[in-house]
């Protein structure tokens, strides 16, 4: 697939994060507008909620771009997300006839703030990446038992907390909580010493189901709003006092960071590509019709307080075992009700090799091989001031589709009362 | 504390779990009125919307009960509730001088329907009654290893469903899932064959908190709108499939029954009680400065297909080794924000005597001990067509507080497509 040109100039170049073909959803505001629905287009903003008002996009009845959440739109289902798509299209290529009443509507991304793109409904997060999951299993149970038993036949997930996912720029402050060493009688309290990232991406789902109401892989896939870049910031210590037996808690609840731009799912089509081959074979249920994984150049980038920016990770949504489709079915499996605006984090995504690994725990494996960073600190969990920060971007001919950073900076821990 | 009387006459019977002490708020509708916000009285439900239609209750600038949840009037903070109470008080009384106005807006229980009582915002379902966790680790570890290590330091909780809470007298289906017998090479996939019931309490959160912000045990308490009946459904073999390393997933994420009124804090208070001694010295932040338990009488009761109703399980609520104070200040404690409308399941309610049992799982011994019905059959878990019912009240002097009942029917799964 080839560039779609603009006439809006700057999503032109084979640079920019949002050409044509991108098209992603976010939410915005600046000095005189209110948070309210727009669209990227190379460095701009094109307003959604001015346009509805000036009748360029009539989606319903009703205004839905006026509002700080897309999940309206995500209500009147994929015929009119196709729709708003085909008309985005219409309006902002090169040819279109509408361009003297469109650009007014256009916000200099630089004026503006964004903020999260949708209302999330709950939020789930998987452990679908098998080089993750290997690795950590490694250090914890040893190589033999890396995998658990159920692993090469559930995508297995766990409910996350919603209330706490943020937009990208949203400072994180270092969580409190239980730790307890391992040679230690008893547990304290106080901040979190190993403090991580987990490099995902979030799947959003766009449409809702009723309790008890399955749905197969190929209907899951179209369920699929858009995607998102996301950090699932952990507390590697408190987690490890207090996942057994029931799973992570507080060690995950404190933040869990997303990329403004939700990136639709026809946006990345160009870009499918298959789970890799199945080393048992899955129950039908969770069978794919066809490719469900999209290639998807993915890096982790440490920035420490007054330093420069540094690659310390590259990977591939394409090093899946499961794809968001396989956990959206598998979720709905046992009769769960799914809702628009849930977001479904696709766990660690982590490659085969050393430096494609998605989180500080595998890079500096459990501390034992801390980074050097080229300011010539060590890095084997996060320090106060470090800003950590994700980018993503399908590779086209002569173009990107992006998705914006996913960045936030640490903070230290809030005094406990 | 003595029976307040009302000239609602239904009121004023030592039976009703509805006297004028009580006065829990739900969600109702009948033929003629769409759902609003009532307040039960003895066989009457007072209709809130027509009440403040009517002026005889304002709270806010805007109407807040005319909407099918009471998460507003959450919204409006504890003084607010402190005086909806009072006013409440002063219009049912004995000697009311309201009642020629108020009478004319009581619907009665049997023309109404009742409905989720508030739009549940997160849900997280804790594991904090001793007698249950020492049950459970016995059965799955063995007695030397029954409560994990950190049990005693931690209310142990996890993120549950939110999707699928529903009010008492829904349907549920028997979930299909991934079910592994443990001498099997590899698992299949259909209907759940160890369905369980949980006898727990739920406490709605009423105050939202920021993210970041702390909250200690004292004003977690506060925070506290009310409790309800919660019965957490578990698929007892799906969950032993998929439950490590992360928790439980879809073996509890296809229902949840809550009973229909939440019981307020205010209604509870004369009959608060502690928890019991602490066998480890609880960490600082978890400390209570107070009684935070309630003794609440709790029965679990099985109507088999046609069958008479049959109590298989009293305890009590003062079992619990953790309050709902507790275990929300432990789930700030990272800073994860709280919100109005969040739900926090207290855990299973098990006593040390084996008919207080709050599980099938514990009563049958994981299936070893079937219970023997009085229509001769037996029950290790639950089959289709078995009603299971929650009833708990606190008993004052010639008065209860009742909680309504919490019920559901276990349905034939679904077939899967």
């Amino acid at each position: 697939m080839t560039l779609m040109t603009s006439w809006v100039e700057s999503a032109n170049s084979p640079d920019t994060d949002f050409p044509l073909n991108n098209l992603p959803y976010g939410v915005f505001s600046t000095n005189s507008l209110e948070p309210r629905c727009g669209v990227a287009i190379g460095d701009m903003i094109l307003d959604m909620a001015a346009l509805e008002e000036a009748e360029l996009v009539t989606l319903w009845d009703e205004p839905v771009f006026d509002v700080p959440y897309w999940n309206d739109v995500m209500d009147l289902g994929p015929d009119t997300w196709e729709a708003l798509r085909a008309r985005l299209i219409e309006l902002l290529s090169t040819d279109a006839p509408d361009q003297a009443t469109v650009a007014p509507h256009l916000v200099p991304m630089g004026d503006a703030r964004l903020h999260m793109p949708m209302v999330v409904s709950e939020y789930t997060d998987f452990y679908a990446g098998k080089h993750h999951a290997t690795n950590v299993g490694t250090m914890f149970r040893g190589a033999e038992n890396a995998l658990p038993p159920n692993w090469l036949h559930i995508p297995i997930g766990y409910n996350g907390r919603a209330s706490t996912v943020v937009v990208s720029g949203t400072d994180i402050h270092r969580p409190n909580g239980q730790l307890k060493a391992p040679d230690a009688e008893k547990p304290g309290f106080g901040p979190c010493k190993r403090l991580d990232i987990e490099l995902e991406m979030g799947a959003i789902v766009g449409t809702s189901t009723e309790m008890g109401q399955p749905v197969t892989v190929a209907e899951a896939d179209e369920m699929i709003f858009g995607y998102v870049l996301l950090n699932d910031w952990s507390a590697r210590d408190i987690q490890a006092w207090e996942y057994q037996p029931l799973g992570p808690f507080q060690a995950k609840a404190f933040a869990t960071s997303i990329s403004p731009w939700i990136v639709t799912r026809a946006a990345l089509e160009p870009f499918r590509t298959s789970t890799p081959e199945r080393e048992k074979d899955l129950l039908p249920y969770l069978k794919e019709p066809g490719p469900m994984l999209y290639d998807i150049d993915l890096a982790v980038i440490i920035e420490p307080e007054g330093g420069a920016q540094e690659v310390i990770a590259r990977t591939n949504y394409n090093e899946m075992y499961y794809s968001a489709a396989q956990q959206l079915t598998h979720h709905a499996s046992s009769g769960c009700a799914m809702n628009a605006g849930d977001l479904l984090g696709s766990g660690t995504i982590s490659g085969p090799e050393k430096d494609q690994r998605g989180s500080l725990l595998e890079l500096s494996w459990g501390g034992k091989e801390p980074l050097t960073l080229q300011d010539g600190s060590e890095r084997s969990f996060l320090e106060d001031g470090d800003t950590m920060i994700l980018t993503g971007h399908a590779q086209g001919y002569g173009f990107k589709i992006g998705f914006g950073a996913c960045a936030g900076k640490i903070l230290a821990a809030i005094p406990y009362p």
